[in-house]
């Protein structure tokens, strides 16, 4: 079950320029920032609201790491803009069988990993019309849909 | 000071088809719908997290309702997708000003009607990093971040 927005996509040819427009027009600083060699993406991400990690929202601005990656791609023939967006969801497992089922095109068969450790997959566009649609779920978040209790239990 | 993301706002050609799309596939459903003439659009909101109308998350689905509002000029160029993201603010009047101080490009004199009562400006996307971007403040949403105690006061 899809229970809040996780984070809003977009793609940027200069990732520092972008984070510094970011902090300077709104305040938002870097809450994480990494490299995804398996995404092909130099990311930051904003945390905009919500203090849990397991309910908070975020901006993530990503830039390419080679001329040949989805993002690049993306950015080539679109320019900068809003790349996709994702849905947290405390069984990202679960609900990606179940969309399937429904005939949406799920682009990974297991979920591969995203930011910060999290599992997330993708739904075609061309099957939500339009929306490149992330679902993620972040560490902590169990399918019951909260965190647990004590996390050094897992 | 721009506090959460309140929506994503995603132009479609067939607003009720779309509508179908979100409750069959993610079992979300329409929290508000209305025409808004000055925008040229017919819409529904899609609440997504949060009880609190002040602090909630919502997808924005967007059909135009004249070939030449922006939203059609937008979809006959882009097709389906994500038209634009906005931020939740208290104070829509006082961040758009420092915003336009910083030299970003603010699109109305002065905040508009927008969904649910709400006031709204945008950002020119060219100044955003290829972002159209919308500042929202909701009613009840006072400028020191909190709703009035009492909303029949006012």
């Amino acid at each position: 079950m899809l229970t809040r927005i996780d984070h809003i996509g977009i793609a940027c040819f200069d990732l520092d320029a972008t984070v510094e427009f970011y902090r300077a027009t709104y305040g938002f600083e870097v809450f994480h920032s990494e490299v995804n060699e398996d995404q092909g993406v130099r990311e930051a991400m904003l945390r905009i609201n919500g203090t849990d990690d397991g309910a908070a929202s975020y901006v993530q601005l990503l830039q390419p790491t080679s001329d040949d990656s989805p993002v690049a791609k993306w950015l080539a023939r679109h320019g900068e803009g809003v790349h996709h967006i994702a849905f947290g969801t405390p069984d990202v497992d679960g609900d990606a069988a179940a969309i399937r089922d429904r005939g949406v095109r799920v682009v990974y068969d297991t979920p591969r990993r995203g930011s910060m450790g999290s599992r997330i997959t993708f739904l075609h566009p061309r099957d939500c019309h339009g929306v490149l649609t992330e679902l993620v779920t972040t560490p902590g978040a169990s399918a019951a849909g909260a965190p647990p209790a004590d996390p050094s239990d897992h």
